[in-house]
């Protein structure tokens, strides 16, 4: 099909996001349920990867892959009273099978922990079967009430979920730690996604979680995206679900447990707003559904042409390349188009005369320059740019990031910043009681406290007073407007 | 765990299954729905591997891969007369999210017909756009009435589904034979579970398919599991989801349609069931959750054994093997029968004599020697040998197949027969009207009519009248028990 212009990136960001999604194929959203869709090979085989990449991560920390049921019965669900009230205007509930009624009513799991806890209590007797460290590759469901976007908020998520638990607070801290740092390899390092990490405020946790840690990335416009959260779960909620063990002592004890959550449907959408421009999709080489697509200039109508094509393809496609050939009826230019809306991060373009040289064209999508290259560099090339498109794609996402965050020292200042960029405030407490104040932020500006970092250490702005109350500040908080 | 006395197989295969499932940690069946199971690690790492050559297979075939909601709007499913009349009885429905109740009743997916023409009917409009091939991976949901059985049966079950459009009916019965050949590449050279390819009767086909083609495997004590089923879809069926196209020639007309379903927990089950062994589970190599486990004999405290073992697991995964080190406080036969018992295809043993001389022992799960092999050719024989012990594996269980079926010639031999093995026999009629004879079959010998061979020209037996009911026979028929 032929490309129709977008909407600007950034004078119309959300008329863009809708369009590049129908133009890319990623999704489409005339099915017939609200709040879910139907994803299409061009995200799929994304998505596909960037579960690869997780999984592999977490295989080497030592989490073990399991499958759950997705049916929850309901007196696992009604266990921990934290986990009920957060989750439960949010669950779809199983009624009957076939014409009859169930004896209990089925959760579509939102959220794992009660399945998970449930065996543990079966699995984990003494301290030798700790640390328990698993996985599962799951979708999951929410009745959201909020208005729902492709990849950004579904009905029914893709995502991976780890449930593991601990002898000591210490070790499950840590193993937060190390979540927040297999985000930095996989969504930074792999998918060019910068994120900074915040300890969400009291009234933004988990519901069963002592502390929640939330990365946030971020659009070129200066709103926010939340990427993988990972938690320390209250002690009371293995407790309520019998898992324990004895220690070395013989004395019972409670684990420390734990979760992460990487959303793959909702770091995609990260990847679209991150890296994406005025022509469409730029996929970082290593989650490019395809990485190099050939373009053969047919015009002379050189069978050559054509024939090195194919070879280019097998050549690439033995050194384990994800390949388009488009051979098409189209017009080189259209192809041109195409295939860069489309996000591909190298093309290479083979006419007779090139050919005759033992050239071709190659042409990248960050760049948007072209070279000429010699056949026999074929493989040295692409594995070279296609590195260098990857570097060059996080380099630009983190100093758009940097260069986002402001220090503001009143509401007025606040306004100006979000949705446009971060601000950075004192502010009294992210304990209960700095909900009011939260709150003030929120319908004043539409930003939300995003929470504190632990990676740095802060210094306060100015007079060490809260940004609305003027009261004394205890924390730095971030502020913005999220998606 | 001390791995305790399995019942014997071939006495008790019931109790054998039972049992292995349980002690090698393939599933746990303690969770609170029934019907449902916790896929532990060990099947899971061997379902993803299955998983992963199916894939692969379709996608060389053209197949692209979707991700498709798992919930299906009931006015979805009441378009076709036959699937309705097929599925209903089977549907989990969800009718709340929260505490609302759903403007529509939603199924939870049995089977994704009906989504995937719904969407079909948005994206197909010419004939360009044929074949239009696809498939995902994903859970379905089955409100089975029957007794459910670990991996055999379940309400939740893994499997892979393909839905494809063709312009002609040529076209689309090659696409079935092509899943047939898929089936025979995947389950057969690579899996070692041979199957037989049978057309099943007019009373056992899929709800909505004109004709359906099903593969059984069999049990070593003459059961038969059934396998990847590939269906010719009813043309009524994509008809009334409006999925149509304009031909060469601009006049509309409707696709042909196939479908094919590898279900991939019952392909769990038929690996179990066809390789294992009074010791336990036999993987072969290529989908063995771990290929290799290495046993260091550490009883005379020679530090160089254990990292010699060490070395050898960073040489074997540097080549990609799946390798577990057992340096556990156990006695090194313990450990022997444990691995055996989870069915690992390779075991190397390293002493300290055999360390002095460079040496090592390579034990085979499937031959149960041992070989004493230079290091130096620790990588070729681990190759040699991974490959031998699958091909032994697939040359015993094709020899048990053919050993299996018989010729019968009255009810009497079909009641011998079934349950230890495969009845042949002459058959009056696959169509509606044969039904009468097939129910004395199955009641009389608790044996159901799998259906008729297309891979083979069949000779009658004998007089040529049908088995039961004596009038002319039009088919020769196999009868068998299932699980």
């Amino acid at each position: 099909m032929a490309v129709q212009k977008l909407p600007d990136y950034s004078e119309k960001p959300s008329e863009w996001y809708t369009e590049i999604i129908k133009q890319a194929e990623l999704a489409d959203i005339r099915y017939g349920v609200k709040g879910a869709l139907v994803f299409q090979p061009w995200s799929v085989e994304c998505m596909e990867l960037m579960y690869d990449f997780f999984e592999k991560d977490l295989k080497k920390r030592g989490h073990k892959n399991y499958w759950f049921p997705s049916l929850i019965p309901e007196s696992y669900f009604q266990k921990e009273s934290e986990h009920i009230a957060g989750f439960t205007p949010e669950v779809f509930w199983v009624e009957k099978g076939g014409n009859e009624k169930l004896e209990e009513r089925l959760a579509l799991r939102p959220t794992s922990e009660t399945a998970f806890y449930t065996m543990f209590s079966l699995w984990i007797r003494s301290y030798k079967d700790l640390p328990f460290k698993t996985y599962q590759r799951a979708n999951v469901y929410r009745y959201e009430t909020k208005s729902t976007r492709p990849f950004l908020r579904s009905r029914e998520f893709y995502w991976i979920e780890t449930h593991c638990a601990f002898e000591t607070k210490e070790e499950a801290f840590q193993s937060v730690l190390d979540d927040i740092e297999t985000t930095k390899r996989v969504v930074f390092e792999i998918f060019g996604v910068p994120t900074i990490v915040f300890e969400r405020p009291a009234w933004d946790k988990f519901a069963g979680a002592g502390r929640t840690f939330g990365a946030d990335a971020i659009t070129p416009q200066g709103r926010v995206v939340q990427q993988p959260s990972t938690h320390m779960i209250n002690n009371h909620f293995p407790k309520v679900f019998g898992v324990k063990y004895f220690d070395k002592n013989e004395v019972e004890k409670t684990p420390f447990t734990t979760c992460y959550g990487p959303c793959i449907s909702r770091i995609m959408a990260s990847v679209i707003l991150t890296h994406g421009d005025n022509k469409g999709l730029k996929f970082p080489f290593e989650i490019a559904p395809k990485q190099i697509v050939i373009i053969p200039i047919l015009s002379e109508k050189d069978p050559n042409v054509l024939k090195k094509a194919f070879k280019f393809k097998k050549e690439l496609e033995e050194a384990n390349y994800r390949v388009e050939l488009d051979d098409g009826d189209k017009r080189p230019g259209e192809k041109f188009y195409y295939w860069e809306m489309k996000g591909v991060p190298l093309r290479i373009e083979i006419g007779p005369r090139d050919l005759k040289e033992k050239k071709f064209l190659l042409y990248r999508r960050d760049t948007e320059k072209k070279v000429l290259i010699n056949e026999k560099d074929l493989l040295k090339e692409i594995e070279k740019n296609g590195f260098e498109l990857s570097k060059n794609l996080k380099k630009k996402a983190i100093n758009n990031f940097d260069g986002l965050i402001k220090d503001v020292k009143n509401i007025n200042e606040i306004k100006k910043i979000v949705g446009r960029g971060i601000a950075r405030a004192n502010f009294c407490s992210v304990e209960k009681d700095g909900l009011g104040c939260a709150e003030i932020i929120e319908k004043e500006s539409g930003g939300k406290i995003r929470g504190t970092r632990i990676d740095v250490k802060e210094n306060f702005i100015g007079n060490k007073k809260c940004v609305i109350c003027g009261k004394k500040a205890t924390k730095v908080v971030y502020i913005a407007k999220d998606y």
